[in-house]
C-alpha cells in the first residue's frame, strides 16, 4: 500500500489498550471510539472520539477516516460495520461473523449447523417456552443479546421457577464440566489458522469472573490436541480472517463442547504478551495488515492473575508491586482506568515459571500481595 | 506512597517513547518535555510539553508537576535538575552524575580517579594545547560537551593538522580496538546493582552509526565477565541509582577500556525488550519506583539492527514487513517520528533465535527487506 493505513477501533477498554501498546512498536496509528471520555484508550489513541458504539451513523463516521476496523468489544453496531465494509474498509471480525456470534441462539444454531459439539439448548421466549424445553433442566438461561461477564446468566433448577428473564433467551443444558478451556485461534485472509496451547481458567465463584487461567491447561497431550484442533474447526467454520477465543468446557465424561467464541482478543490470552513470541495482539495487528501470523509457542507455563479493585472507589493504585515485582518472570498490567471501584477488573498480573510448584508459589504471592486500591485510602488498606 | 507518583522525562525520542510503551503497561502516568512538538513521545504522553531541555527555568517549571524527574538525553538543564532536587523531587540521574558525564573532559578524570581503565587523554584548548599533546597522536579530538552519535568527534593523525576544533576539547589516543562492547548496569538505592549480558557493536563507517548488535558478546566466558565486573565498576563509582550504559572497547591485546558511560537507556539495550523478562526501560521504572530490580538473562541469541531512513523525506513507512515478519522471533520497533529523512534513525529490529547461523540469517533477511522510506514514494522504493 502507498500510505500507511490508519486502524479504527471499536471500544476503548483494556483489550484496546494492550493493542494500542503493542501497535505503538510498529509506529502504527489507532483511532478509538468509546463512549467513556475516560475509558482506558484515552490518552493514547492517535484520535479518541466519544461516542455509542451501538449507533449506526456513529460507527460509520468514525470508521470513515480509517482503511481498517476493528473490535475490542461485540456490543457494536453490526449494520454500522456492513456500511463500512461497502464503503471498501477492511473490517474485522467479518460483520456476518460478528452477526452470528453476538446473538447466543444464533450462535449455538451456527455450531449444530457445522456440526460442532456443543451443550444441548432450546431458543425460548418468555416463561411458557422455557417450560415447554423443561427437559433440559437444570440449565442456564442466558439472554441471547447483550449479556458479558456473567450478566444475562442464571441458572434453572426448577421448572416452576417464575422470576426468569423475559425476552429472547437460550436455554443451555449444564453439562457436568470438569474444566474450562480455552483456546485463540488466528486466521488470515489464505485460510491459514494458527493456534495457541489451550488455557485453563479458573473462575471466582463470588464475582463469576476469571480469577486466573494457566497455560498450558493441566490436561492430557491428546485432550490438548483435540481441543486445538476443535478450535480450529470453529474458525474455519466461521471461515473469515481474525483472532478467535474459543471458550470451550471439558466434561467429567471427557467430552469437549463448545461454550462460545469471542471474534477480538480474549481475556484468556492475556498471558501470551510475554509467555509468546507474537501476542493475541500482535496477531491480531498481523492479521489487519495481512502480514503472516507469529510465533505462538510458549515460552514457558504461565498464569494469568486477574487484579480485582478492592477498598472501595478512587485513583486506582497497585499495591504489593514491591512483593510481585521480586519474583522474576511476574509482569503487572493495570488498565489505565480512571477510578477503581470494589470488584472492577483493574488489571492482571501474568507470571511465569519453568515447573509448576514456582508457578503456583508466584500466584499465591500474587494473590496475597497484590490488590488495586483508590490510592487516597492505600495507607489504611496496606 | 499514597498516591501514584507522576513521572516527568526530559526528552521526547524514541528512549522515551520505549520507556512509555512499558510504562503503560503498569497504567502510570508520564509528562514529557522536548522542544520538538512531533517528537516521538507526542500523542503518547500523557502530558507533553513543548520546550527547551537547556533551559534552567522551562526545565524547572515542567518538573515541578512531578514526582520523579528522569531523561532519556544527556543534554538537559544539570542546574534545573539540581534545583527540583532541592525542591523534594526524587532526580535519576543524580545531576552531580550528570554534571560529569555531560562533559567528556569530566567524565575521563572521574575514570581516572576511580582507577577505571581507559584511554589515555589530555584536555586541550585550541590548536596549540592539542600540538602540546601530540604524543597522543593518531587520536580523536572530541568537543568536551554537546556531541554525540559520533558529531562533535574528529580524528588527529597529523600534529600539523589545522582545521581543528576550536574550545574545550578531549584528545583521546587511539586504541588498537578489536571490539566495541556495551554493558548495561541498573543500581537500586540500596546500592544493589544488576548487569546485562555484554553487547557486541558493529558500526556503520559511513553514517558512524551502530548498525547492529549482537548478543551476548561473542568474547571469552571471563572476557565477558571481566566486562561485566568493569561495568559494575563504573556504576559503583557513580555511586547512585540508575540505569548506566557502560561503552568500551575491547583492544587487541585483549585489554578493555571504558569509553563513556551514558546515565540512561541506550541504543545497545534495546533488545531487552523482548530477549529478556525485564528490559532496560522496565528496569529504569523499577529504579524510579524504588521497585525490586529484575531479571536481566537472555533467552536466547539476540541481535538489534537499526532502521535508517533511505528514499528521501515523508511520512515514514516500514518496507519488507511481510518478509521479516515470516520470521520467527524478529520485533520490528517504529519510533513513531512524523518525517522519515534518509539515513535518519527510524526504528529497528530485533532479532532472536538459539543459533548463530540463524541469528545471522534472519539479521541477513532484515538489512536486505526491511526499509523506511517515505510513504508517498513507496512505489519507486519498491
Amino acid at each position: 500500500m502507498a500510505t500507511v493505513p490508519v486502524i479504527a477501533l471499536l471500544g476503548g477498554g483494556q483489550l484496546g489498550r494492550m493493542f494500542i501498546e503493542n501497535a505503538l512498536r510498529y509506529g502504527h496509528v489507532v483511532h478509538v471510539l468509546d463512549p467513556d471520555p475516560k475509558a482506558p484508550c484515552a490518552g493514547i489513541a492517535h484520535r479518541f472520539v466519544v461516542g455509542d458504539l451501538t449507533d449506526r451513523e456513529t460507527v460509520v463516521r468514525f470508521g470513515a477516516a480509517a482503511d481498517i476496523i476493528g473490535i475490542e468489544i461485540e456490543q457494536v453496531n453490526v449494520d454500522g460495520l456492513e456500511d463500512l465494509k461497502q464503503l471498501g474498509k477492511r473490517v474485522v471480525p467479518a460483520p456476518h461473523v460478528l452477526r452470528t456470534i453476538q446473538d447466543k441462539g444464533l450462535q449455538k444454531q451456527f455450531y449444530v449447523q457445522h456440526g460442532i459439539p456443543t451443550a444441548p439448548f432450546a431458543l425460548v421466549n418468555g416463561i411458557e417456552e422455557i417450560r415447554a424445553a423443561s427437559r433440559l433442566l437444570p440449565a442456564f438461561l442466558k439472554t441471547r443479546t447483550g449479556g458479558y461477564d456473567g450478566k444475562g446468566v442464571m441458572r434453572v433448577d426448577d421448572p416452576a421457577s417464575t422470576d426468569l428473564f423475559e425476552g429472547p433467551c437460550m436455554l443451555e443444558q449444564c453439562v457436568d464440566i470438569a474444566l474450562e478451556l480455552a483456546v485463540l485461534v488466528v486466521r488470515d485472509d489464505n485460510g491459514v489458522q494458527v493456534t495457541y496451547d489451550s488455557v485453563e481458567m479458573v473462575f471466582d465463584p463470588v464475582l463469576n469472573l476469571v480469577d486466573h487461567l494457566q497455560a498450558p491447561a493441566r490436561i492430557p497431550a491428546e485432550t490438548a490436541a483435540h481441543a486445538r484442533a476443535l478450535a480450529d474447526r470453529v474458525a474455519n467454520a466461521f471461515g473469515e480472517p481474525g483472532l478467535y477465543a474459543v471458550e470451550m468446557f471439558l466434561t467429567r465424561s471427557g467430552e469437549l463442547l463448545v461454550n462460545e467464541t469471542a471474534p477480538r482478543a480474549h481475556n484468556s490470552g492475556h498471558h501470551t504478551i510475554e509467555a509468546c513470541a507474537s501476542s493475541q495482539f500482535d496477531q491480531l495487528l498481523r492479521c489487519y495488515m495481512q502480514w503472516p501470523l507469529g510465533d505462538t509457542r510458549l515460552r514457558s507455563l504461565a498464569a494469568m492473575v486477574n487484579l480485582v479493585g478492592s477498598g472501595g472507589t478512587g485513583q486506582p493504585m497497585l499495591m504489593g508491586a514491591e512483593e510481585v515485582l521480586a519474583l522474576p518472570g511476574t509482569f503487572p498490567h493495570l488498565y489505565g482506568k480512571a477510578e477503581t471501584r470494589s470488584g472492577r477488573k483493574m488489571g492482571h498480573v501474568t507470571v511465569m515459571a519453568q515447573d509448576q510448584q514456582t508457578l503456583e508459589l508466584a500466584i499465591h504471592t500474587v494473590r496475597e500481595q497484590c490488590r488495586v486500591v483508590p490510592a487516597t485510602t492505600s495507607a489504611h488498606a496496606k
